[in-house]
């Protein structure tokens, strides 16, 4: 066997022990009793310990160093992800990697009184330490990838953009936002609101429904489970997806829109190329691409008229209730200056991003003191939506990511749904009959298009790359603004 | 560190894998979509192989070399069996674990056509295979533990008894059933039958039933779970139960009992020594052990009178109908010739055991040859019960265990149902009131007495030294006659 033969046979395992870890990861969430949780804290720790173990062992370096790929436009992408997964994994001293975790359970569990007591002070000390090991390893990578110490962050979490990149595509859509939000608010203000039913909505009725558009969606059940957990996610591996949602019996919309957002994620997995199952090429293509599929089917193809439409009739008979369509327009597409990112609506979503973009930039750098983060954060916001957070529960402290060790990731979001804005274009002038078939809820469509220029792409290509592959161009976020207008201002003209 | 040390912490992470592999096990059977099947066989082996890996290491053998332990009654157990362990997993070559492992699966696929067939000449070359390698292996560890081939086979399901002590045994029970059956048959005949009610038993009802009886043996549900699956079994982790069954809407007893077998399985591994969780001296003392604390709750407990009086009304009231202490009586206590080792009642499953410790005894030493085992068989089915199999399906094609590669494994079943006698009888006499206890329903005091003296054991002990620790003496199936004339004919005096 030469060298690539081995190192894929490697990887193989590896991604085999991080499946058995998912499958361990969703049985915490969604089944396990409580008092089960210690002994599967050390499961989970001991598969990524022997997953990190295989990943840097020496005969992988050797492998590397001699391997060379068939060059067919995929073997020679999945080598050289395997270099960087080494380089990645094996940079960074052992030390620097526990003082790391150490600081990162540290600094969240002591956020979790903080947050509620709105007491930043608290928690920054801890903080400070996760942010100074955090530059740290990004300083090697950086060195290593020949990238910013920001950027080497970023491309963990997605391959191919930098932040030069974002940058200005960020600030695009704060101009973008200034205009358009008061004009979306004024339209709103004279747009009569129409109340949904008060419910009760029975949690058991609104299962069924979930399964049943997630299954017209696509998601092959023989291929997955849903299931319910506190924190709704999608789990699992690509030929066995574990989604979890939670019910609200006097709200579906949560649970109906939650589902079909995780379903997004779940196809994806589901129709990753076979050919390069368990090799980092074969791989999903990154958080930000991800979060496009999620958000295509969620809010392109299901937040559209047309699905409404069909949905609201579908609706009806399920609950024996009227639901027009809408009423269901004023409740899954009310626009509001909100303090809180994980309540905003997809018109304001992105100002939070870009706030924390800032930010963790900022805080990277060094240029922004911990000390001066409320502040920073609250005047942020306020140039941004002309909202000030009355305390830090509802600023600084309302995420747990960076109490968590997570910088770089938040870019992804809204990334993921500018994205999804053109791939939906793309996917119109592709598929002519495309809003025709919404109407009658029909999205398969849609995803076919997805699975053949998205999902059967794995890694091989990085953001801005498998964009201009499936739309013609890199990002532009054209289409995003395009549909929020068409979404949020129909009159406009 | 020094090498006991070490030792311990590298078979704690050879536990933790393993119990990885549980959960993954459980989720196959209970959870998994079908389409999951293959990667998870993948994850399962992955874990077994690296748990051998572990276990066969360089490394290991160096410090059981040199390791010692202190001498408190546990440690130096626990070194005896990692060296036993080590051993046996480094005795067998590699290729001929392998030849093994691909003999049983070839086989075992073989038997599932063969056996509604009733073929069994379509499935003797593969079971010679199997029997064959099974017969080296057996060789191979005999040797190397002075034991004789078929010994090394039955110690590794249940340390501390050997076929010499089993035989004589086994001996005197059939004696004992040749006079017991034809009166216990005749005793029944006299006895009116009382029939249950026709049902049916709504599923959710059962479900609720069982958690609620498993409760209140003891099952502490914050860390285990009850639910369905095609093959009724407790899986999961000493602090994380899984158990398992299935529901007849017919028939409740089947889940009820069924559940309550389970739960002393779980009882068992939930009251195991916290101090040497992980460790070989930490785990059950093996397949008879286990079997005995799953029947002492199904059989000494629950299907006593006491028990059973108490049951009626709970299980009137939770059907809303008339459902008699006589009726399952009726039900749970019958006996009857059968040919189904898995449908016999408690009095005549024993000779179903005895049949095949005898016949794979004499397959392994090769007194036996494989063309012969069906006549074999029917003959010795005859002998001890006086029926013959109309077919090999009802003969020697009914379990699937040999075909798996599973010899010196049945004698456990009927060990642990004499052991269970015998601990009951030593509890009744520790615990004045248990009778009493029984009435109301509550054998918690039982459980209490059971996880002083073999729970908290944990393997310390073998399974003879362990029932003399706990009752006085080693195996006596006198109990066990005891305890079967006393219930199936209680007025011979």
């Amino acid at each position: 066997m030469n060298a690539y033969a081995r190192l894929k046979e490697k990887f193989s395992r590896i991604a085999v022990l991080d499946e058995a870890a998912a499958v361990l990861g969703w049985d915490a969430a969604a089944m396990m009793p409580a008092g089960g949780a210690a002994a599967r804290g050390e499961q989970i720790a001991a598969l990524a310990g022997l997953s990190h173990e295989l990943l840097t062992a020496s005969s992988i370096a050797e492998d590397l160093h001699s391997a060379e790929a068939p060059q067919d436009g995929w073997d020679e992408v999945n080598l050289e992800m395997m270099r960087e997964a080494h380089l990645r994994a094996t940079a960074i001293p052992t030390e620097l990697v526990e003082a790391g975790s150490r600081a990162n359970s540290a600094c969240e569990s002591i956020w979790r009184t903080a947050r509620p007591n709105s007491d930043f002070a608290a928690v920054r000390p801890a903080l400070e330490e996760v942010l100074n090991l955090t530059r740290q390893k990004a300083e090697i990578l950086a060195e290593k990838l020949a990238l910013t110490p920001y950027d080497a962050l970023l491309t963990q979490y997605q391959r191919g953009i930098v932040a030069a990149d974002v940058a200005p595509i960020f600030a695009e859509y704060e101009a973008f936002l200034r205009n358009a939000l008061p004009e979306v608010e004024e339209n709103q203000r004279r747009t009569p609101f129409e109340a949904l039913p008060p419910g009760p909505y029975p949690a058991s009725v609104q299962e069924i429904l979930c399964r049943r558009l997630a299954q017209d969606a696509g998601l092959d059940f023989s291929h997955a489970r849903l299931d319910r957990s506190a924190h709704p996610f999608c789990g699992g591996t690509p030929t066995d997806i574990r989604i979890t949602t939670r019910y609200d019996e006097q709200d579906f919309c949560s649970a109906l829109l939650g589902v079909l957002h995780e379903t997004g994620h779940g196809l994806y997995e589901q129709n990753l190329p076979r050919l390069y199952m368990r090799q980092p090429v074969g791989a999903a293509a990154g958080m930000a691409t991800h979060e496009s599929q999620s958000l295509i089917v969620e809010m392109q193809a299901v937040r559209s008229d047309a699905y409404l439409s069909y949905l609201a009739p579908v609706l009806s008979e399920a609950f024996g209730a009227a639901i027009t369509q809408g009423a269901l327009k004023s409740r899954l597409r009310r626009v509001q200056r909100s303090f809180i990112r994980v309540e905003a609506d997809e018109l304001t979503y992105p100002a939070h991003v870009i706030l924390r973009f800032r930010l963790e930039q900022a805080m990277i750098s060094r240029e922004l003191e911990l000390r001066d983060l409320p502040q920073a954060w609250n005047e942020g916001l306020h140039a941004l939506l002309g909202i000030t957070p009355p305390d830090d529960r509802q600023g600084c402290l309302q995420d747990i990511h960076w109490y968590d060790g997570l910088f770089g990731y938040f870019p992804s979001y809204t990334l993921g749904a500018m994205a999804a804005a053109q791939l939906m274009a793309a996917a119109r002038i592709a598929l002519p009959q495309l809003d025709e078939s919404l109407l009658a809820g029909d999205i398969s469509g849609l995803i076919g298009w997805l699975a053949g220029n998205v999902h059967a792409k794995g890694s091989r290509f990085g953001f801005n790359a498998l964009l201009t592959v499936a739309t013609g161009e890199k990002l532009n976020p054209a289409a995003f603004r395009t549909h929020l207008l068409a979404r949020y201002l129909p009159n406009r003209g």
